[in-house]
């Protein structure tokens, strides 16, 4: 084996720029690269200082050019052109450039510690700047979901009536101010009137029914148009959830204003607004938005995060736990959502991160304690009857619903708010919000679970029935005299269902119907607008309703052997509020996907491992039904329908494609746009990037060679180029563009070059040609790429973008590629 | 910008083998390069069958070569070689092939499916096999687990005395067996008979002392002995905790037989003796090694799993999940413990399925009941008071005690096992072992702290106190009238401590300081041994120690400001057994650096969320503490110890070194050996094979050139070779190789050429030399590399293995590159 040519050619390649000797035989490019040489040759590795301890200086002494990091480099001209090493609106990140120059700043940090003690302080400020984020963002979003929760509650209250002794107490405050003996008949406390009586006179009879009706059909308009024109005048960023921009975000997407400061002021307000008007929507998707806004805006106060894209998507990952942690109380389902469901890129660092500002947030509600009752999580539930296996069945068909109307919700609602975009719906944002506000307060008011809020309905379809619990859901018969001679007194036997609980299940049905049909038109609207509790809400009926059913049919036939060994007479066997939560679970699965951390949000509601497995069989049958008619859940699929540059790391790619099919030229093509590493001049270089719109371009040893050096972006070249014309003295259109580490021999004459290695990434990624697409697809998820280069035995070929992939995959799934709108 | 050079050299390439039309000018080499293309060349891309609908039979039509899977392709003789695309006993595979081969055995599955019913019952049962090998994996994990637990306590009981009605109930068994009022005196049941009172007759006064004594060491030296010689005999790889080599494993490392059912059978019988003779060590540990070796036999039924590592490693995470699940009752902490401290590739749908196992496998052990009280959980604690907010003091305190005893017992084991690692200590595992267990019992048998099992001590460390607790840690003085008025009768007030709670304290504080001696030589040794529990019992220790302190300081000075508020007499204002959970904590938490999963693990032991911020101020602390003396956990540092090729996901790579530096060969050592495409004869590629040792080549178009076509493996490229000499007729050693996809023109009378293009990884990993360290390392980390080439401007300079990396950082570190042993 003789690997001569190797040892002359290409490890000498270091340290000469040009190490292609081709003569240059193509009209229009007269330099003989093999002149271009400053350094002498090394002719072999051998006898030279390469010991192992020598490389660290060697490496050294070339400063950090191969970081990829521009701006911490050597510059020709003295300070950073500002501006270099930012990104445009819409545009994806490079992940790798963002956390490439953390490290760098982080060694800086660290080597500089050591000389005084002022840059150990800082130092350890900055080791401990994360922290105090988070601590920040978890006392900031926990203080704000407080206040939403309170406002909410006033507003929704609002709605019904108003208290005498301060137009601000809520229903229940006005009450104990105005009553020192609590809870002593709530509804009769003088201090709070309905609208009724206060524009009536009256409580009773036709005319107070209609007078509330009235009244509440204008709050709930009134409500409505506030959001809907403060979203519109102030911050349209406001609107929806949030959650799929968020996860776009996440993925290294950059849309600005997105999470800023009017978004937050807007989207609190709206939100409070949005979830008193009556509307089918929760607040509880709203809030991790509301928490990501806060986590960015303080991200400002810290140079490491303010300056740093990855670095803040870390702080933003927690942020998305503390949201679902104020939301539901349950900090550990936030954080496992964050990594389930939102979150690109979760390093451990951020997992512990996210769980302790999530335990802030959630500590942060409890003190400010918003539902008057000390409990940390949103619905809290006590079951006392344990279940039996047989009871499997029901969940299982509840996650048999879940899943069906999960995938139907998503088909429906992606319809809808297609057809809003595309026709001339799409041009009265507000007119279909007060449409739909008027239609949800009409048909709501006179059904009392429709009329009371999302959460509350929950609330009480969870609820296991005691014997004191005066509420409809409860009426069951008297037994006197059971068989087994124990007393009913005992409280949780199963009795039989009295009438006002059959109509409570009458009114339930008309809810679930009502529910399920306006839940799709309003997800999608101009508003803040959460999908968690409209979905819990229609599996709790849903599952409290088969729930009652299971109940009466095992009271009533409990000689049947199905029942016979857990069910008889006089024993609490079934709780129809396990159901209602199994299948308020099964409904949220079946629209989010989300498993594991839906399942622990559950748990972490009823603080029992015991209940973990029927949830889990719901939440599990719910994701394979809905996965069965596609694989998307509400979030994936709005954000397809936005069009965002998202490439999902939950499915596989599973086509045969290779690189050489998705690059870019296309065979029918024009070439691929390159600059050389020298030999162009300033108006070649400027022409090139003004013929095309490509964001960045690969740089060559030679347009012969097509031999890779390295990738410039078009962003860095603009400026530098502009930069060198305005403050490099005799810069001009025929000066020459070097990105070569040596300037070649030049005549005396010629204009001075512009140097621009300095922008030059010399580690650009590259895949060959036959790398199989679905390799390509896990490296630009893995390591968060923008772009990658295609070559083919050391040639470069093409170029491949996140773009590139996504309109390759859609077209692989007979989509339409051109839905893909961002790079 | 004139791009002719592009277009007719590097597109055509794709269908052209050699595109590197330079004469070859070497001596021994006489082809014509450039007369070896069979296809015509293709001068331009445009108006060629390139619209965008056309590529995809365009790369299916040229198989997967690009795919990086041998088995799969086009193969020259018809059926595959075997041991193809296999690994060697402690190698490192290469992730991206493995999950490449899956991702082509799934879309052949998906698309066969189509044509026939049973193809499509194929892929459904292949779909569900995952979720089948889960529930298998749980089922016998749970079973195991409930085994070693109920044998366990009864061998630890069989060292005090023996049951008279059969020898096989322990000592809580026996006793309900003989009295039917249950737990009536428990030690005074006529059936259980202690040594001395079955040897010496007597069960009182000096002779039944020592009589029990001797018995306690004989059984703890039998056990012990019986251990140690079972894995020396049959099943080295069972000693230890396991997990530092589960993480390896996981990592993408292979070692024969360490999840084997040898390993399994010998590792399940000695934990059980190991843990019943009484040495500082616990089966959580070793339980998840245990796990592990179910899953990986249970593989071995399901051939996605068995002929796939990628995927093998998978439900290998899962299985640590259930470890731990088992170990604790908790399965959620399994999880993350899965997630934060094994696993090293641990998408998505693991987590849902390693939820599900733990879940399983959880649900298992209660079915079996070894604790005989329903309780899932190990340490079923529920403490009666809040904590207040002044507590974190001692908390952290605790924490910070936790962080020095985990820096401290990793520093003084790794010390000690290095030790025996090079000096003649380790020649004698059985002897050491003896020594070890006797002198454990010998000094813990007068102390009840130390005799108790370290699960029993945790428990009664754990435990709240109520009045009628008869535990020397609760003998309280009894205060007749209290100041407040309030009567003791409640129990739970904070009462001066008694003469028998001074005694205890004496007692433990001996335990701690013999514990934090013994558990530093005891783990490592040549028995199964894990350290959660010894940790644990450290740590609970010394919180009871300061939970007791603070209660009584508490009670005697009242009046103190700190104490105004909260502590007033007759309150119940300090749990001394929260703080023996917290030093739990943060003892394990400086032991291992698990941060969340310790969390959540002690959150699911209590149930509550309101001991979180506890438990979390001390892990944090006990982290920050340990890790101000090195970063590493007892795990890590077990890896290094032993040298396993283990990329640390949690550190980051913080050193400014280019690829360049790391790569091979370095300046002094000999060329790169590669093999060309084309021009070399099977005697000079076996020639180049046997005088090197690397476990690869590249494969390059010509020496002159260095351009990367592709990458062989050594272990293929052998197998191949020799199967071609066999198999393939007419080959000799002039025979030529070829890795081009068209044999060039030949003289009539040559040997026919072996042709291995398909072997040859076209698609191999590269970066430029410019390219930063730190990205390599995350490329590496994040891809699970093997190799990866390193080019500079297009032409091959050196090629980076995992081991070089390691072996990098090693010395980065300053420590001995040569550490790292494996590859």
């Amino acid at each position: 084996m003789d690997n001569a040519g190797y040892k002359t050619g290409s490890f000498d390649g270091l340290h000469q720029v040009s190490d292609d000797d081709e003569m240059v035989d193509i009209a229009g490019a007269t330099l003989d690269f093999s002149t271009t040489d400053d350094d002498p040759p090394l002719n072999s590795g051998e006898g030279l200082p390469g010991e192992t301890g020598g490389y660290e200086e060697y490496s050294s002494s070339r400063g950090m050019n191969g970081a990829g990091t521009p701006a911490a480099m050597v510059h020709p001209l003295d300070d950073p052109v500002p501006g270099l090493g930012t990104y445009e609106d819409f545009n994806t990140i490079d992940w790798v450039r963002e956390k490439s120059k953390d490290r760098d700043r982080h060694r800086e940090i660290t080597s500089k510690s050591k000389e005084s003690t002022v840059a150990l302080l800082h130092r350890i400020s900055d080791a401990f700047s994360g922290w105090l984020l988070m601590l920040l963002v978890g006392l900031m979003s926990g203080a704000l979901a407080g206040g939403i929760d309170i406002s909410a509650h006033w507003l929704t209250d609002l709605k019904e009536g108003v208290c005498l002794n301060g137009f601000w107490f809520n229903h229940e405050h006005c009450c104990w101010k105005s009553n020192e003996t609590t809870f002593q008949e709530r509804d009769k406390c003088p201090d709070w009137k309905s609208w009724a009586e206060l524009i009536a006179g009256t409580t009773e009879g036709g005319s107070a029914y209609v007078v509330n009706y009235l009244m509440f059909i204008f709050w709930a308009l009134l409500f409505s148009f506030l959001a809907v024109i403060l979203v519109k005048a102030f911050a349209p960023y406001a609107c929806g959830s949030g959650i799929p921009e968020i996860k776009t975000i996440l993925s290294g997407f950059i849309i600005r204003g997105y999470l800023g400061k009017w978004t937050l002021i807007v989207k609190t307000i709206t939100l409070v607004l949005a979830v008193s008007s009556g509307l089918s929507l929760g607040k509880e998707g709203p809030l991790v938005h509301v928490a990501c806004c806060c986590a960015n805006i303080l991200c400002h106060l810290f140079t490491k995060y303010r300056k740093n894209e990855a670095k803040r998507r870390e702080v933003l990952s927690a942020a998305a736990a503390v949201g679902v942690s104020v939301a539901f109380g349950a900090p550990i389902g936030g954080v496992l959502f964050s990594l389930e469901e939102v979150s690109y890129y979760f390093p451990l660092k951020t997992l512990w991160r996210s769980f302790f500002a999530a335990l802030v947030a959630a500590f942060t509600l409890r003190y400010i304690n918003p539902f008057g009752n000390s409990r940390l999580v949103l619905f809290y539930v006590e079951f006392h009857a344990p279940w039996h296996l047989l009871e499997l069945g029901p969940f299982i068909l509840l996650g048999i619903f879940g899943g069906l109307w999960g995938a139907l919700f998503i088909k429906a609602n992606i319809a809808w708010c297609r057809r809003r975009k595309t026709t001339r719906l799409g041009h009265y944002p507000i007119i279909e919000v007060l449409v739909v506000a008027g239609v949800t307060a009409l048909i709501s008011f006179p059904n009392s679970y429709t009329r009371m809020s999302g959460a509350e309905l929950i609330s009480e379809l969870f609820n296991d029935c005691s014997v004191l619990d005066s509420s409809q859901l409860c009426s069951y018969k008297e037994v006197s005299n059971t068989t087994s001679g124990t007393s009913v007194g005992n409280g949780m036997a199963d009795r039989p269902a009295d009438s006002g609980l059959y109509t409570a299940l009458w009114q339930l049905s008309l809810a679930l119907l009502f529910k399920v049909i306006i839940t799709v038109v309003t997800f999608g609207m101009k508003v803040p607008s959460g999908l968690f509790i409209p979905s819990m809400a229609v599996g709790a009926i849903a599952g409290r309703l088969l729930g009652v059913a299971m109940e009466q049919l095992a009271y009533f036939n409990h000689h049947w052997i199905i029942f016979r060994h857990w069910c008889s007479p006089g024993a609490d066997c079934i709780t129809p509020g396990l159901y209602a939560m199994v299948g308020a679970a099964a409904c949220l699965g079946g629209v989010t996907r989300m498993t594991v951390s839906l399942v622990v949000i559950m748990f972490e509601l009823t603080g029992g491992l015991e209940y973990i497995v029927p949830l889990m069989a719901a939440a599990m049958t719910s994701k394979w039904v809905a996965d069965a008619f596609g694989r998307e859940g509400i979030y994936e699929a709005h954000i397809r329908l936005n069009g965002y540059p998202f490439l999902e790391a939950k499915e596989e790619f599973e086509h045969k494609s290779l690189a050489v099919d998705v690059m870019r030229p296309r065979r029918a093509d024009p070439a691929l746009a390159v600059l050389t590493q020298e030999g162009m001049t300033v108006a070649e270089a400027e022409s090139l990037v003004e013929s095309t719109r490509y964001s960045g371009f690969p740089v060559v040893v030679s347009q012969e060679s097509q031999r890779l050096v390295g990738f410039v972006l078009r962003r860095d070249l603009l400026i530098s180029l502009d930069n060198a014309r305005q403050r490099q003295e005799g810069v001009v259109s025929s000066s020459q563009v070097l990105f070569t580490e040596h300037a070649p021999a030049q005549a005396a004459e010629a204009p001075p070059p512009v140097r621009l290695r300095s922008i030059l990434d010399l580690s650009p990624f590259t895949v060959t040609d036959h790398t199989a697409m679905n390799i390509t697809v896990d490296i630009f998820r893995k390591l968060g790429l923008r772009q990658c280069l295609v070559t083919h035995n050391g040639r470069l070929l093409g170029i491949i973008t996140k773009k590139d992939i996504l309109k390759h995959m859609a077209q692989m799934a007979n989509r339409d590629p051109d839905s893909i709108l961002f790079n």
